[in-house]
């Protein structure tokens, strides 16, 4: 389907249930995503972060994508994750993403090698050239470790190398000055990109973020309670700020579950990973828990923090 | 003067003006403090990183807290910044503090030596235990390398060794789990530290911040234009977000002064601070724009990006 | 072939020359092996970070690999780089690899993912557990952003995980104290791992490494003069330090040609990758200096700058 | 006394011995100075990172510098650390650093502040102009999160600001680099600097940083055992390369004790001071263990972990 211009709205990073051999299972993917659906999303991120993109095979990615797409079937649109570390291996994954009919690209600056923002800029042209699909910009300086300078997304919002920025740097500030920058607030962008859509990864700040101007969120708990996130964009967009802020204090309250993994014993990704799927796997949703090699998975005191997390939100478990 | 509890409002803080030869010009921080008091601030923060702190003698930092007091002349509360490595030496700056007159003192985590919370926590009660007056952490990571952990803040919030936190470590997510913590919004905190005060030194996003329950802003640019923040302040509270967001554009607009310094030529602390000081003085407040050794100074190129970004602010230049 | 146990002696890391089109240059890459295999080096490590592994697509990867096996038929041991974000992607890499022929795999900790050690080492065991060649731990916190823990790399040398540390942390104390503990010098390692091969990629510090008890040596620009690090390599195991610390210090005059980009222009492994393939291209050893994308050309000064260091390492450009 | 040009051997930083009360123990710090002179020392450097210069008052620091001065008592050259902020606060310490008699200074750059090369460069320029002693560079980016550029360095060693580099960078790379290009080795240095000394603080690899041309060593655990690191260095004049990494693996065994204290309970730098002040009461060189504030003491288990390191050594505790 056509990618509205600019993108709006709520967009989760949807998760990939796994088996317990750790393959795709798609028919809990499915259902995810009905439950995303009907929850009200206005768009889906497969093969994100909170995708386990980092963990998936080539195979893998392309069952889940199109696992994605399948169940999402036209009614909202399908971004997908091209992560991988430069150009060339990025552009086996645009192509195969392409083909498998993704409305949207999502990409990284390169990774594992040391970069230079010239070189990040030349990187993104490479995949737009390559790939006839609107790219997203994601920044993520806690996975690749630079940041995309905000003087460079503007040139590639404003010669349309880009169609949008995921941010998911926790540089506040900087999208501030970036939003201001680019013009105008509450989707009534006035300057020389008036079709670039700003996402907010900053789950727990999705009520600032509209205020400051964001066109949407791509909130990785919003797996776990979608509806919410949507009751919260629909009170920003009516300038019910207090009813916005109200509806995001509990969804930080339901994000405690990301502190179940002990921290001593598991990376910070795992333990965030691992809440959210063990939630999914609580209310029904999936089939399994599961999370991929080699990360360790959820304690069964851990599992129990997710559901008290859980009936706190008004969310029963159902195992 | 007793510090309000919680201390709310805007807490400048104070640029510490210099005279060519280096040292602390006392009529023009005299005459800077009467700019923030008649632009309605609700407290002044002497001694902070904005005062240059960390470049002032034990002599210029007493002079300028003396001058900050003497200005204020009990009109509004004065912080004091008591910036040093670790604790012996943050409380010989305590005892002078308290001597001064200070209303109330704000420490660092330890710095230079590498700590450990338990260090930290012991680090604030020592300071607490030492000297009588209120004691706010703060927290700021781009200075200290370290991170407060809001678990130890809860912890010394709700046993009393803090008043409150001057959270400028950027992570906005964190602050607002911890607000959530804390309990209540809109100065209405009910939580075991009703009295706990939170205040931003995130001035590009100061909206967000006090529509996530801050109580605050430290406001390093509230020293060009301490009006704006109270004008921004003052719509928060009236629940005026459309009209708080349009007013923190404007800052961010002006903010962009910070960027006149070249970054290949100088560090990004000087820019601001230089940035911050001719603006000063191109607006009649201080008599020179000079920052502390071994800072560069602006050049004429950057003092007129200075001057352009006042002029689109609507704040005219007098020289 | 079998793999020497330990292995020993001097394994570049073998760049993979391009063609102006980005494609493997698989004749230019015969004749990189053949120049290496005659400069008398004792291994050959093929997709590792020099080889721009990270650069290459999984078809060029293969292609590469395939095409150093065939060049080194047989003469020295050929490791291989699996190098990808997560477990499964590296057990395909592992397994094309095994299925080409390698001698042993290389592999890095996790990385884009926040890791964890007991994550690390369970990575590791399944590689080990899945791919039955010898395995080696490639510790390179300036790619993955994670430092391989002493403790964690002892314990899989004696239990019988890893067959050697490729270590180019840069952490010459943290290498030391792990080298003590191992037991012995001088190729007579004592104690529960004997056969445990520890190989720096510190190219700069071989005759202290050597002096140290390393086994070998990991040289980036071992491929530019690989009968120098053989020298530096013998005079080690000769005990002729201060000739070994002259020849030493003559590769270090050399390895100056990696300021030759110039550094605000493009990133800085960009300009080291850069300058080899100059140097070889100069050196009529492959037939194009062309680097993979989006990493920017080395322009005619620098590549001037480049020949300037050949000539006064005496090795004379031939183009 | 006049320093040597340039400074040579081993010069270690004199911890500082604390009364229970925090105070510094003058008696001890006496008993210390004669333990390092008569185990051959060449130098001392006073009021260093080792010396917990960070915890110490000003008071407390001219306390202790006097009774190294007083204990010295011109036997061999003193060094005067004089760790602050920025110039200004520098300048404090150097004054009196001139006036109690100090030898040479040792600053770091300037740290809390962001900064630049261009203002490193100034700070240690005015501060060598407003002191007649001779000046070091102390790089250690662990502690100011800067690491001094190797051209800087180069520069200010040409033009005759700096008379020496104490290097606790770790980055035995970029030293090899600085230490070719400054010329010669084995105390022969040829170039525009001849009489430039550089200094490891690396205790680890004396022998490699010896090898590579450095002319001497700061190490801390050469409070314990400065008998050991004469003889390294000794050994390493007289081209026993063996016998000089013989006893360094000596002297790695015996830093084990900086494990001694419980990571997850304490800082790094508290559990390094902590041991070695342990080591040195068991050794019955000072009086009291005690480090000072926020620092946690060791456990009784840490310090008989410290013992079992002493005794291993050869060095028998007396308590």
């Amino acid at each position: 389907m056509a990618l509205p211009t600019p993108l709006t709205g709520v967009v989760p990073p949807v998760c990939t249930p796994l088996d317990p051999r750790g393959e795709v299972d798609t028919g809990s993917l499915g259902r995810l995503v009905e439950h995303l659906v009907t929850g009200g999303v206005h768009g889906l991120f497969a093969l994100g972060s909170t995708s386990e993109v980092a963990y998936l095979t080539d195979a893998q990615r392309a069952t889940a994508l199109e696992a994605v797409l399948k169940a999402a079937d036209g009614r909202v649109p399908v971004l997908a994750g091209v992560i991988d570390t430069t150009t060339a291996r990025v552009l086996d994954h645009a192509r195969t993403a392409q083909a498998l009919g993704a409305d949207a690209l999502v990409a990284t600056a390169p990774f594992y090698t040391r970069t230079h923002p010239k070189e990040i800029a030349g990187h993104f042209r490479a995949i737009r050239a390559a790939v006839d699909l609107p790219l997203f910009a994601y920044d993520i300086p806690v996975a690749v470790h630079s940041k995309l300078p905000g003087a460079l997304v503007r040139e590639l919002a404003e010669d349309g190398t880009l169609a949008g920025l995921k941010d998911s740097s926790g540089d506040e500030g900087g999208l501030r000055r970036l939003l201001v920058e680019l013009g105008g607030r509450d989707g009534r962008r006035i300057g020389p990109a008036p079709d670039f859509a700003v996402l907010t990864g900053s789950e727990l700040t999705v009520d600032a973020a509209l205020l400051a101007g964001a066109d949407g969120v791509v909130p990785g708990i919003g797996n776990v309670d979608p509806a919410a996130y949507v009751r919260l964009y629909d009170a920003c967009r009516a300038g019910d700020w207090a009813g916005a802020a109200a509806e995001q204090e509990r969804l930080v309250a339901l994000f405690g579950m990301v502190d179940a993994g002990p921290e001593a014993e598991m990376g910070r990704s795992s333990s965030a990973l691992g809440s959210f799927k063990a939630a999914l796997h609580l209310l029904g949703v999936i089939g399994h828990p599961a999370t991929a090699a080699p990360q360790l998975p959820l304690g069964p005191e851990s599992v129990a923090e997710v559901a008290r997390h859980l009936t706190a939100a008004g969310l029963e478990p159902v195992r």
